[in-house]
């Protein structure tokens, strides 16, 4: 079926080819990962990107001694495919299969697993020193996005390559696109060296230079200098690069695998680090992928009809993200000093419709989540009302400013955090464990989660009214669907203040939830109570201040549910409000170990971590049936 | 005593001057300051550093409608000086005197509480844009130093300056030095500007264009060319701001306050956001600061002899800094796979010994933590045993790195955490009350305390030992100095074990420890000892893994003491582990709350928070009268 890629099943195979063949293995890897990802969906149009650099850096390197280094990791598809995971790739980000990003578990060829934006500049000046210093000559490739070459810790590592005295490459993958497009004064600097010329020039030039450029060992530093004049003299130097004193080749055309191999022969003898820029296509060789590379960023499954897309009626399901995306574009027509942040996630916050009615109340700063909550504490110091929107994994990279420039400041910032708690097929770094342990211990902030879509509102009207911080989590999932009364979840949010969503006996059992698993709370109490056990449901809406009556006005066990890590959790906060009280009642804390969730369906996540229905009547009746010696002495007094 | 100062206690006052008595006026906060902080202590060099530009700035601008933003905010002091705060300089960091950094509870001219550095541009930003939508002028001014611009988070701020369509000053104060000297390219970039001229050269250029420079209104554009192209000719412009499209001025002589004037003048009126840069020396005035800027940085109470320092004995307390530094200078002598990193705190970190020892084993990063844990990663990875040395604080700055660069591939980096806790002085921003908590969520994570000097030997040990990553966490103080016998302590670590240091009754009452804070708790010992209440005291040594013989084998009440915030710290996990082993015993978990806690002593910060041997025994005096009951309930089961 593919006239090369079948022969080829590690880089030893693909070592044996003709520099000829690898446009043919190329094409044959963009058809295989088009066909594979259609039916099971993942990254596209980043990863047809950069099938020929990923071809020519294993024809030239021994990646299972030199190191190879993805930034962000989701292009790493024609890399998987040439280093033994081929035959798994139907299973692609599902149970048992590949993941979508690096992974060491998986193979020797991936070093680092990854999924956030910036750290493989900082990673490979790394290995670089550790391979310098332990006297090795493994050599060391990079390879960063131009949406990632933005980020401060890039930046941070680009400041730092003078520590590297040795061969360090980094390949900037230039393709002008974050998930959205890169924002930016760097991008724009970069698409000015883009239109200097036209892509047709650029082909022809890289092409005439290369061909004419021996290759030869000793000759080698000359080469590399007059590489660089003609490639210098035919377009801009980045004056960027120079001014931190890396040397810079480029751009050159990066879909030319065999000019790609001819330089990163050449590169890959340089003695000291070097910024290659290629200039690829997001999506190239398809066509829907090419136009409209946001929406093939990451796909569910689509049928291929030739060079275009047959499709699908539209998901009709709401998300979380779409209701809050609805939300605080209604809420924003009342209230003009409301203002929206993202950092290059506007699409996936939901913030689409709000960037189509105002236009000039929306601003993405790309891949820079530090400075979008600083950007957001300099407004909120004005009288703005900014709402920052941050998945809850990234978040993690504004932890100092949410202190530092809001919590410390007390100021009104509201973070909007999606994907909050288990994601799915995108696994280990993107899973959303941690964000109420780490929020909850700052000063000044109120945590707070929605349960289903009209929570989200109120709890937005919430929010944007408090004079403080707030930070409201939300998973990636539909709003739930079922026929439970959630009567006392229609009022308004009242701050530290629990509803009751069914009242249960307060003396046999209480199940807390936090945020939308409150439908596996509801789902427990009916089978508890076809068991003659009257469970007590308590949406708990707020992490922080906890509610003090949650202990007050129960008498039985507690359970508590979120999907969140135990350490730190929502269910450990309740543990500290505990002991403060002096309450010393069996409580259980039902959420996720210190562990890392491989990737599989959201759902057999939760399943994992017990944040489910049947695993909550189990601990119930468990508790209950260790709690009826105490329950009697207490009713005895 | 001060010929002008005396007579200026607002920006209106200063305004009232003529610009020719801006240098007496500077050369009075000059002596002031010097006068001040040698008797109170406090950041000295880079305070003496910026006199003229803020005399300048405030002469210029009205900070208080206008909006001035300091970066990292220990160069406030002349600033504080000119804005209500002199009467007050003499209580400076100390209980009811003036915070060291800017501080809006203490007066309007100050925006953001602020320690940490490169935010100054963001938050900049964001108040252009938030006056900019509420359709305000006030102008807005940012001062931020070169070892601040290299951080990442001012890097992803300059990238999206282009948000900004209006005024917005970014004055680049390059002294050439963070606390120790300013890493990476850009640091070399800038002093390749410096070198190409003398400084003396530079004096005369600054003066003769502006001197020429006509201030009208209208002519404003013309003027600001003309001043850039002066600039641009007598020195190299600065490729790094062109390349982010930043129209950029500079560099001139920072210490000339009348040209200052002139330049802030024209600047403020621009239409549109730039940098100008300009140059200044660390201990401007007074030669020993000029000359080992570093030692006072930060400076104790000194004595001022002419124009220099009569030196004192050198303080001979040991310090957990010290004891870390001899630690780790005389393992690394064993094992040569040991490297350092810091980001700027290589002194304050204790890595003077290492660093003369094993200058090719020292990294470090200029500020940017992010990157600092990520290089480690990477030299992990390749077989060294790197050991991160940043402050508590300012590791909140690396939490993302953490996570996904060292957890996440439970690679074997060593973080050895100083200013772990309350600092004194410092306040608010330097306290390091949360890294137990942000920690101990990670899998994979060991975290440990040593509570004396060997401890900390043993913990470094125990810490390269493992092939995990661990986190050492340790205060600002002094090693305690007791007669308390802490023998169970010299045994080696083990992990997830802890260690009773005083047998006591372990049905009475039950004090376990975090770290130094056993003293506290074996001087609570002795004192309920006197009343007939034996206390077992536990030196917890493990914060992740939480050791379970902890509650299983003590049967009274437990008290948990930690120099760290209640929330999620290290006796939250204790509580975690009861409720997950059932145990429904009293346990008081003794922290701080969550609040900023402002300058002062250490020890009064201690007290504040209840971490002392007194609060400690009336803590266990009442568990003790609470727990009667049921204790001897358990007793007779």
């Amino acid at each position: 079926m593919y006239e090369l890629l079948d022969k080829i099943n590690s880089p030893t195979d693909l070592k044996q080819l003709s520099v000829d063949q690898l446009k043919t293995l190329s094409d044959d890897i963009r058809r295989f990962i088009l066909d594979s990802v259609s039916k099971t969906g993942g990254h596209l149009a980043s990863n047809l990107g950069v099938i020929e650099a990923t071809v020519a850096l294993h024809y030239v390197f021994n990646f299972s001694k030199d190191r190879l280094l993805w930034d962000v990791g989701h292009q790493c598809y024609a890399h998987k495919i040439l280093t033994g995971r081929k035959a798994d790739f139907h299973k692609l980000r599902q149970k048992d299969g590949p993941s979508g990003f690096p992974n060491p578990a998986e193979s020797v060829y991936d070093n680092f697993m990854v999924g956030h934006a910036g750290t493989s500049v900082p990673t490979a000046i790394g290995m670089a020193l550790g391979h310098a210093q332990l006297k090795q000559d493994e050599k060391v490739v990079a390879l960063v996005g131009d949406a990632s070459i933005v980020n401060g810790v890039s930046f941070e590592g680009l400041n730092n390559l003078g520590l590297v005295k040795r061969q360090l490459l980094i390949v900037l993958n230039d393709n002008s696109m974050a998930i959205d497009a890169t924002q930016g004064s760097l991008a724009k600097y970069f698409s000015k060296i883009r239109l200097s010329q036209t892509y047709e020039d650029l082909r022809k030039t890289t092409k005439s230079i290369l061909e004419h450029t021996p290759l030869i060992g000793k000759s080698l530093e000359g080469t590399l200098e007059r590489i660089k004049k003609q490639l210098r003299m035919a377009l801009p130097a980045s004056q960027m690069f120079e001014s931190l004193d890396i040397p810079y080749f480029g751009p050159v055309d990066g879909h030319d695998v065999a000019s790609l191999v001819n330089l990163f022969k050449a590169l890959g003898q340089h003695d000291h680090p070097a910024i290659l820029h290629i200039y690829t296509k997001k999506g190239e060789g398809f066509t829907p992928a090419g136009e409209k590379p946001h929406k093939y960023h990451s796909t569910g499954p689509f049928k291929i009809n030739g060079d275009s897309v047959e499709k699908k009626a539209a998901e009709s399901k709401l998300t979380f993200t779409g209701a809050f995306g609805n939300s605080l574009a209604e809420i924003a027509e009342q209230n003009e000093k409301v203002v929206a942040i993202t950092s290059a996630m506007g699409t996936g916050t939901g913030l689409d419709l709000f960037r189509e009615k105002f236009p000039d109340r929306f601003y993405d700063v790309g891949i820079a989540e530090s400075v979008a909550v600083d950007i957001a504490g300099g407004m909120a110091k004005c009288g703005l009302r900014p709402v920052v929107c941050i998945y809850s994994t990234f978040l993690q990279r504004a932890y100092d400013q949410i202190f530092q420039e809001v919590s410390l400041q007390n100021l009104p910032v509201v973070f909007c955090i999606d994907r909050a708690g288990l994601v799915g097929a995108d696994g280990p770094t993107h899973h959303g464990m941690m964000d109420i342990g780490f929020l909850r211990m700052m000063p000044n902030m109120i945590l707070l989660a929605p349960s289903d879509d009209t929570e989200m509102k109120l709890a937005l009207e919430f929010a944007l009214a408090q004079n403080k911080p707030v930070c409201i989590r939300y998973p990636k999932d539909n709003i739930p669907q079922d026929e439970f009364d959630r009567t006392p979840c229609r009022k308004t949010f009242d701050l530290g203040k629990s509803v009751t969503v069914r009242p249960g006996s307060e003396a046999d059992i209480n199940i807390v939830s936090y945020g939308p698993v409150l439908t596996e709370a509801l789902k427990a109490a009916e089978s508890l109570s076809e068991q003659q056990i009257e469970a007590k449901v308590i949406n708990a809406r707020f992490a922080a201040p906890i509610d003090e009556s949650i202990l007050n006005n129960t008498k039985g066990p507690i359970i508590t549910i979120e999907d969140h890590g135990l350490d730190g959790g929502f269910g450990s906060a309740l543990l500290e409000t505990a002991a403060k009280m002096q309450v010393t009642r069996a409580i259980a804390t039902l959420a996720a170990k210190r562990e890392f969730i491989k990737h599989e369906s959201r759902t057999s996540q939760l399943m994992h971590i017990g944040i489910n229905a049947d695993n909550i009547v189990r601990v119930a009746k468990e508790m209950r049936m260790q709690n009826t010696d105490s329950t009697v002495k207490r009713n005895l007094q």
